[in-house]
C-alpha cells in the first residue's frame, strides 16, 4: 500500500525541520507501517521527531513505539518537552513510562508537570506491574452521593471533550473521603428525573478489586464479570481507580511474550535490534555463560567415562542425541505446566498429581524413543547391546526429563523464582548428566558384549 | 481462602443430583479456585454438572473452562442441552466452541438453535480466528437513519436487559442494506432533541475494518484510535458486527501462549493434563519422531568422523556442549525476531537487515564463548591445539547459529509456515550439523598435534 519510498520521506522531512510535513506523513502512514519507520529511525532521530512535533502528536508518537525505544527517546529530550509529552498520555501509560525511566530524568519530568498530575502518576508508578493498582487508570467518572442527576449531565456535557478517551459507561458514586458507594449506569440517567440525587439511584458495588490485589485476583474478579472494567480501592475503601478488562489482557498478553523470550533466553528486559550493539550482546552473554557453566558440569560425566567412551566410540555418536531428545521431552513437559499454571488448573502444590500425570506419558514416549534409537543403533553397528544400552538409556532419561520438566516450574514458582526463565537451564543440566550417566554407566557394566 | 474441603464439596452436591447447591457452590466460590475444582472433575462429572445447573449457570462453568475441556463437555452433553447452554453465550464464544466441535456435534446443536442465532453462529465461525471476522461479536447497537432520537431511547430502555452485556458507548447507523453510514455517541443522545432524526446527528466513521482483514490490520487500526471498539463491515459495506479492544488483545495473548507452546514442542492444540494419555503422548510424540529423525542426520556427521574421535576421544566430550550453547545461542536470535515481527518492527523482507544485526552481537559472543570454553580445553587437557579446534568451532558456529536463528524466522513467515513451530528444529539441526563438521574437521586436520 505505502510505497517503500516513504522510508525516505520522514528522514528527508525531519531533516527539512518540516514539523506540519512530519505531522501529516504521520496522520497518512497507517499502523504498522508507521511503527516500522518510526522504531528504524535512529536515536537522535527519534528525539528531532518529538521535539519537532506537537505534544499530542508526539504523544501518539511516543504510544505507538515499543517500550524500549519510547523510553529511550523520552531521557534523550528535554526534560520540559518530555513533561508536555507525558502530559498527554493516559494515566497508565504514563505510570508505565516513568517507572522504566531512570530516577533523574523521572525526576526531572516530575517536576514539569502540574503538581496534581505529578503526584497521580508517583502513586501510580508505586505499584507493581502485576498489582491492580499496576492495571488500572485513574480517567473515570466519580460523583459525590449528594450530586443530582442535572448535574452530572452538565459535567459531562462541559467536559466532553476530555471525557472522549474515557469508557463511560458507568459513573461511580462516592461518599465521604472518597469511599466508594455504589455505581450508575449512565443509560439509567437518560431517563432520571433530573432533580434525583444521586444516592437514592446508585447500584451498589457487584465487584471490586483492591489496589494491592495481585494479578490472579483481578483475572478471578473479571472471570466473574460480565464487566468492562472494575472500580478498584484502597486499605481505606476510597476509589482510587479502575481497571479494564482490556488492560487485564494486554499484561496477560505481555506476560506471554516475557514467558515465550525468558524461555529462549532473552532476558534483563526486551531486546530490540535497534538497540546498542554491547547491551545486546551483554545481555544475551549473562545468559549463555550461565549455561556454559552448567554445560560444562554436564560435561564432567562424559569426561569420567572416557575410558568407556574409547573403547567403543559409536557411543560418542548417541550422547548428543540423548542430549537434545531429553531436553526436547522435557520441555514439553514444562510448557504444559505453565500453561496449567496460567489457567489457574495446576498449582504448586499439585506436584505429586502431575508428577503421576508425566510418568504416564513418559513412560509412553520414552519406550516409543528407545525403540525408534536403539534400533538405529542396533542396525548400523549390527550389536543388539549397542542398542538396548543407547535406546534403554533413552526411554529411561525420557521418564526423568518429564519429571523434571512438569514439577521444576511448580517448584521453581513455590520458591518464588519465574519458571519460565529457570525451567530450561535446571532441566537440560540435570536430564544430560542423568543420560549421559545413563549411557556411559551401562556401556560400562556391558563393555565386553559392546566391544 | 476457601478451605480445600471445598473440592468434595461440589463432587458431593453433584452426586446428590443437588442442582440449586451446585449453583449455589458456583456462586460462592471465586476465581481461579472454582476454575481448578471445575477443571479437576472427570469429564462425567462436568457433564452431569452442566446438565443439571440452568443454562444460564451452566453457560457460566462453560466460560470459565479451558477451551479444550469446554468443548469436551459440550460433546458430551444432549444436543438439546448443549444448544440451550450456547444459546446463553455470547456471538464470539459461541462461534469459537461451534468451530471447535466436530461437525456433527456442532450440526446437532445448530439445528437446536434458533434459526437466526444458528444462521449468525454459522457465519462468524466461517471466519479464521485471526481475521477481523472471526474476532468480532455481534452484539451491537444499531438504527437506522430514518429513526429519530426518542425511538432509540424507548428501544434502550425496553432492551434493558438483553443490553446489559453490550458494550454500549455508540450506537451505529445504518441506511439500506445495512451499510455502515455513521455513529452516535450515546451520550450525545442525552442532550439531543427527542424528535432529531439520527441521519441529522451522525458522526462518520473514523475507523472501520473489513471482515477479511487479518489481525495485523486490526492492530494497527487501533493503535491509530482510541476507541474501545472498532465497526466491522463486509465487502458490499454492510455492518457486520464490532471488534472490541478487549477481544483483540484476548486473541494477542492466546497467540503469545501458542507461540511458546509451538517453541517447546506442544503443538496440534493446547495440552492439558485432564485430557486423555493417549492422545497426549501421541500429540508430543509426533514433534519428537520429526525431532529424532533430525537428530540421527545430524549425529551423522559425527559417525562419518569416528576415525578422528577415536584418536582424540576429549572432542567427545566438548560435542554436547558445542551442540547445546549454538542452540541457545540460536534460539535467542530466534526470539528477537519473533518479537520483532510481532510488534511491526521486522517483516520478512528485512532478511539482510537482520542477518547484519545479528553477525554483530555473532562476533562478540561468540568469541567470548570461543574463549571460555576454549581455555576450558586447553587447561584440561595441557593442549593448546584442543582448546584452539574447540574454542574456534564454537566461536565461529555461534556466528552460524545466530545467522540462522535471526533470519529463519522471517523466511519461514515468508513462506507462509509457522515459524514459532518450525524455528527450533530447523536451527538446532543446522547448527549440530555444522557445529560438529568445524569441530571434527579441523581436527582432522590438526590430528597430528591434537594426539
Amino acid at each position: 500500500m505505502t510505497p517503500p519510498a516513504t522510508d525516505h520521506g520522514l528522514v528527508e522531512l525531519l531533516e527539512a525541520h518540516d514539523a506540519d510535513a512530519c505531522a501529516s506523513w504521520l496522520e497518512t502512514t497507517r499502523g504498522l507501517e508507521a511503527v516500522r519507520v518510526l522504531s528504524r529511525l535512529s536515536e537522535e532521530q527519534r528525539e528531532a521527531l518529538l521535539a519537532l512535533l506537537e505534544p499530542e502528536a508526539a504523544a501518539e508518537v511516543i504510544e505507538s513505539l515499543p517500550e524500549p525505544q519510547a523510553v529511550d527517546a523520552l531521557e534523550g529530550l528535554e526534560p520540559e518537552t518530555a513533561a508536555r509529552i507525558i502530559g498527554e498520555l493516559p494515566s497508565d501509560e504514563q505510570a508505565d513510562l516513568i517507572g522504566e525511566l531512570h530516577e533523574p530524568e523521572a525526576e526531572a519530568i516530575l517536576e514539569r508537570l502540574e503538581p496534581e498530575e505529578a503526584e497521580s502518576v508517583r502513586r501510580l508508578a508505586a505499584y507493581e506491574d502485576d498489582q491492580a493498582g499496576g492495571l488500572m487508570i485513574t480517567e473515570y467518572l466519580a460523583y459525590p452521593e449528594s450530586a443530582q442527576v442535572a448535574e452530572v449531565l452538565r459535567d459531562l456535557d462541559d467536559n466532553n471533550e476530555e471525557y472522549a478517551r474515557y469508557d463511560v459507561q458507568y459513573a461511580y458514586v462516592t461518599g465521604d473521603d472518597g469511599v466508594l458507594l455504589g455505581v450508575l449506569a449512565l443509560r439509567d440517567l437518560l431517563l432520571a428525573p433530573r432533580g434525583r440525587a444521586l444516592h437514592e439511584m446508585l447500584v451498589p458495588i457487584g465487584a471490586c478489586l483492591l489496589d494491592l490485589d495481585p494479578i490472579e485476583k483481578v483475572i478471578g474478579a473479571f472471570r466473574e464479570s460480565h464487566f468492562t472494567g472494575l472500580p478498584v480501592v484502597d486499605g481505606s475503601g476510597a476509589l482510587v481507580g479502575v481497571v479494564e478488562r482490556e488492560a487485564l489482557e494486554h499484561a496477560l498478553a505481555e506476560e506471554a511474550d516475557e514467558t515465550y523470550r525468558a524461555s529462549q533466553g532473552i532476558i534483563g528486559g526486551e531486546e530490540l535490534r535497534s538497540m546498542p550493539l554491547t547491551l545486546r550482546a551483554r545481555r544475551r552473554l549473562t545468559w549463555l555463560s550461565a549455561n556454559v557453566l552448567l554445560n560444562v558440569l554436564a560435561a564432567c560425566v562424559i569426561a569420567a567415562h572416557q575410558d568407556t567412551l574409547e573403547a567403543v566410540i559409536a557411543l560418542a555418536v548417541f550422547l548428543p542425541i540423548i542430549s537434545d531428545m531429553s531436553g526436547c521431552s522435557g520441555n514439553q513437559a514444562v510448557a504444559v505446566s505453565m500453561r496449567e499454571m496460567t489457567l489457574g488448573v495446576a498449582r504448586p502444590g499439585d506436584f505429586l498429581a502431575v508428577w503421576r500425570k508425566e510418568l504416564s506419558v513418559g513412560l509412553i514416549n520414552g519406550l516409543a524413543l528407545g525403540l525408534l534409537v536403539g534400533s538405529v543403533a542396533w542396525i548400523w553397528k549390527g550389536n543388539p547391546y549397542l542398542g538396548l544400552v543407547v535406546g534403554g538409556a533413552l526411554a529411561l532419561n525420557t521418564l526423568v526429563a518429564v519429571s523434571i520438566g512438569g514439577t521444576v516450574p511448580l517448584i521453581l514458582k513455590k520458591l518464588g523464582m519465574d519458571p519460565a526463565l529457570a525451567s530450561g537451564p535446571v532441566l537440560t543440566t540435570l536430564t544430560d548428566m542423568c543420560g549421559f550417566l545413563l549411557v556411559l554407566g551401562s556401556a560400562s557394566l556391558m563393555l565386553s558384549r559392546l566391544v
